[in-house]
């Protein structure tokens, strides 16, 4: 196991040091590519810079697989590590360099230990996990998965006390959805509001109507947000502008509130439009589902972090609202999302955060974990 | 001059102890319908309580009408005027007696003069102007005006200083017109509320939504109010409601106007509920039309106040807010509404307070307005 | 425990027959007092109509309370059930009958089995569930439970499928506080707006702001609700009244967040009416608080459930947002709340409807939950 | 007659070609100069690029001040005039060109008819009328008009048919201030609402809660406009951003009302942002006051148009939304603003529009409107 870490310590700062943007992470690709080659692991067939290795187990008729991420943000490091990102404005400042350091370490240790393990195992090195479109999404849809019996994945989490990991049984991430709200008006003279339509006054009944969907609309007892987090119309003190544009987010924590928000405010923009001689247009963007355990695979996760580490370090996480494309695999096959908690004095700043670093010390359960599930799986 | 305003005070005083509501001004039709008998003044046949009085001039070939309103309030008076009504719960708490007792001043100085006037002159002593539907519309569907050339009527007004006499060239009393919402959503438990559609949520933004009618989608420049004076809905801590009913007026000074109004906010309610799934029902009551002056009659009045009092006497009234059903008359034929003003020491409370009063100071030179309106109209 | 269940169903239909309001459960008082003194259980000195029985275990180191409540609701029974209220005006329509009766065969049982049972048994017969100020809180602070090391409760219950038994482990029934809001603004005429402060208005601004509160104030994954339940305001079309008031409910699963609500609901009403020149008062009446399992108390229900009847049996509750006082034996002492299914054919009829029925097919696994409670209890 | 109106169409041709814009018109002001040069009138040392002439009257007790504003407007002309715009990006879009050509025409007459003309005549040719800070207050300041009787100017009006010749007998054109509004909120994340003050939702408040001031907080007598014409916040659909900005402008017809609206405005910012923990900031420009005629002074000129032009030539102005800055010399001393109007086939697009034009048929009666004001003035 030592030798394992040191590994995945070593990797991940090579990592950090040469972080890639989602879709554009080719190098990052390479160098999982040869490591794979290396251990003499197999890799599909699939789209780059996603890298898919696989692995038969002795018995076979089962396969799981393990999921990391691998891009990085458009931020600009800041600090003084020695490994500090080499690419001005490009900064694994998430946690995805642990994330494939980890899944590299766990795919040495099973391609030394092939004879012993039951089920067949697919590592799954994923790209854009950042953005929209989703890498998850995509490889879903590619069929990468079609032929697996469960995935797992897991995150480095600084809304985690360092020491504890866990999972929820159901729901533990949000959706996050996009929207765009045009209000289409009539512009005019700032003194002539009645020959015009003024779009500003129309947003601000929109606004507030939006608000109604999450306090009246859902179950109280179902967690959401509807965020409007951008207005913009008009440019002058005297001009009644001819058109205003709100942007914003939905986060959830299943699809039927998703959808029900969807057509709430389709009615809502498009009523309240309407009394006021304004036309409305709802542009309601999908994005990541929300991301919600599959209840046996994470009571056998749960099991196997009691097991492996004692009862003290499981925690039951609660749902956050952040979200995560891991999601797409659990829509398509059971599994599990699993927390490693790393919050602490090595690891302070929040994710996304231009100073954000990994405690590595939580490396060595990481690996653990992973290796115990498959030993454990079947 | 002396006997005719001794006259009118003292018949002013028993209609003002005998005061009846509208629609039911019988003895007060008698009363009236008795003068004009004692006068020899021929009365139309029209429906009662209203008495048509009518006077044939020198020339004949035009017919002034002249007006006054006879119905008093449901409101119990105070103080401890002599003559004080004798009729709990009702008053003449508008001015509506002193109008009568003038009216019957002329006319019983125009029975005395009638060989030296030109015009015909018709006395209209009208029921229900305090209501809906009103007594002046209804005259005025009957065909009483059909043969008369101008119509003049008068207001003893606490709106303006005594010792001024005034009027319009133009609008001067507003459009009253009253409304009824009712917003149906559904009703359930109060910690429910995504089960049942809050009717109380969507009044707020009916209200808010109904205001912006004045300040967004009208004239700026044409006066105007929507006031929503009451809503109710609920009754209890735990149940939403599955109603709500608001009711209100609107006060304009054009028809257009007051049509602009209508229908927009007709639009709001439908579109707002729409919006939150509930069903609006607005109930537009047309009730009393924008009072207009006609500008050539309106001249030539503000001619007789110049030359019979002085021109200091003249105040050009800027439009008011309330409304009076003599603007029936006006849609149909030229004519003039004026003030007396008597706002002073012995006239302090507004109209319609349970301790208005009239200052019958006023009424010498309210009786030789008419006269000279009679004598110097062609 | 054919025989207790006979007992039980014979109590709960003779309670039934007679119910009586919160508060006034004298008779029902009696009606326990004595079986209680049949039984030979001694009987606490605590104010009537509460009545508080005790039988000391062989261990009787410990002592568990379990409790029941015993009063019924203004509403006239409808149906031709054979133990139809016999009181016009009031009936067991919430279940309350049944919990009585049910403890009344335990309390039967354990006078029996003293001998074999560790812990002392506690039996709360409590008065006012139903109402505020709340029977359980005013045990409470007489001291009732103060010697008492867990304390357990449960409710047939309508919203669970009749065979299924379960709970939560933590929060699982709401808080339910009141409000009531006044604004004082100033009235005055329908057409002068701008001489009044209108408090419809301004109330319109205050429904919409207080949902602001559960959709931008509170943390989204807190459940809770805030419902304007009822608004009264105005009298008239044309006049604008002086004073509006608003009545509502509060729902929540924890204090912080009510008392974070309670704190922003000030804010907005006195911030908005300061707005508009008006002067809000905000009343907020704390009822219930909400009903939190102790998790270690529940687990240990959780396994007597799982051990007596079937881990089928077994339901994990999903917090619901109606009330109930025994949150206030958990402020002071760990325990657990259960609720016992039995929604089916035999019963259909929602909780507070007047055709509501228990089924008393559930007494024996609720007779039996209770005893295997005190079996376990260590 | 036919002289001076060729000689005003060459100016206004020369003037047109050559624009300037507010603040610069250096290039008109010595074309101006030396015209009154040529004409032997004296020019008064006040601020270029304002000039300022100045002749006896043969009484010289009183001396009447006749203005044209010179600054043209950042517009580039569309169309094919011969005398179009030689400055790209600069036009003579409202008629100023025009003014300042007539008023030149009426110096050069009364410099040829000083010996029978009774008032002393100051010639204001003023700069900067379309921007704030204006040039007229700026002269108002210097004491320009500190030893003049009476102030008169004119606007050749698109919103008048050609052929009539008007003003109002008060209130003409309307107050223009400007605010600006900042709201400072909290940012943070989409998903995380309760840890932001919310600027957006803050704004829509604000929205609602401004047009309030129009339909329920003022007058509803008296006409005015509270535009929001620009909003703008957020940058991202995730990011809830920190602050919000809002920008309008206000009209009204009095200053009363002006400063009623401010301070509500202050009120209403002050108050809604505090209910909601936001921080809000009301800055208001005050611009043009409105322009109110002195009821003498327009009397007078009426009178000068019925009698110079016949009673059908003038028309009656209702108050126009619109501003101008002449308004700042009435508050100083009598006057009036007159408009002449020439909407008609030659002269069809608005002012301010690309492509305005103004019919020169109408200099001949501009100019004798100010040669009989001159004549008549006592």
């Amino acid at each position: 196991m030592h030798q394992l870490v040191e590994q995945a310590i070593n990797d991940r700062r090579y990592l950090h040091q040469h972080p890639e943007l989602s879709g554009k992470e080719f190098e990052t690709s390479k160098f999982i590519q040869k490591r794979l080659d290396d251990l003499g692991i197999e890799t599909l067939n699939y789209e780059p810079p996603s890298v898919i290795g696989f692995l038969k187990g002795t018995k076979g008729d089962k396969t799981i697989a393990l999921r990391a991420d691998i891009d990085a943000l458009p931020i600009t490091e800041e600090g003084d590590k020695s490994y500090i990102s080499q690419i001005s404005g490009v900064a694994h400042a998430c946690g995805h360099d642990g994330h494939t350091a980890i899944l590299l370490a766990v795919a040495k240790w099973m391609s030394e230990n092939q004879n012993e393990m039951e089920p067949n195992v697919m590592f799954i090195f994923q790209t854009s996990e950042e953005v929209i479109p989703s890498g998850a999404e995509h490889l879903v849809k590619l069929g990468v998965i079609d032929q697996v019996d469960a995935v797992f994945g897991l995150h480095l989490w600084q809304g985690m006390e360092k020491g504890k990991i866990g999972l929820a049984h159901g729901p533990m991430m949000a959706s996050t959805d996009d929207f765009e709200i045009i209000i289409e008006g009539a512009g005019g003279h700032g003194s002539m509001p009645h020959e015009t339509v003024d779009p500003i006054y129309v947003a601000s009944h929109i606004v507030q109507g939006l608000q109604s969907i999450v306090s009246r609309k859902t179950d109280p007892m179902q967690a959401k947000v509807i965020t409007v987090s951008q207005i913009e119309s008009g440019s002058g003190y005297n001009i009644i502008p001819s058109s205003a544009k709100l942007q914003g987010t939905v986060r959830a924590f299943n699809l039927e509130t998703t959808e029900l928000i969807r057509s709430k405010m389709q009615q809502i923009v498009e009523g309240i439009c309407g009394s006021f001689d304004a036309i409305g247009k709802l542009n309601y963007m999908k994005g990541t589902p929300p991301l919600i355990n599959d209840s046996e695979q994470s009571h056998f996760v749960e099991n196997v972090i009691r097991t492996s580490f004692g009862d003290d370090v499981f925690e039951l996480v609660d749902p956050v609202m952040s979200g995560e494309d891991f999601s797409n695999y659990l829509l398509k096959k059971p599994g599990a999302f699993i927390f490693v908690g790393m919050n602490g004095e090595k690891s302070s700043y929040p994710h996304h955060h231009p100073r954000f670093d990994i405690d590595e010390d939580v490396f060595a359960s990481s690996i653990e974990l992973f290796i115990n599930v498959i030993r454990n799986f079947n």
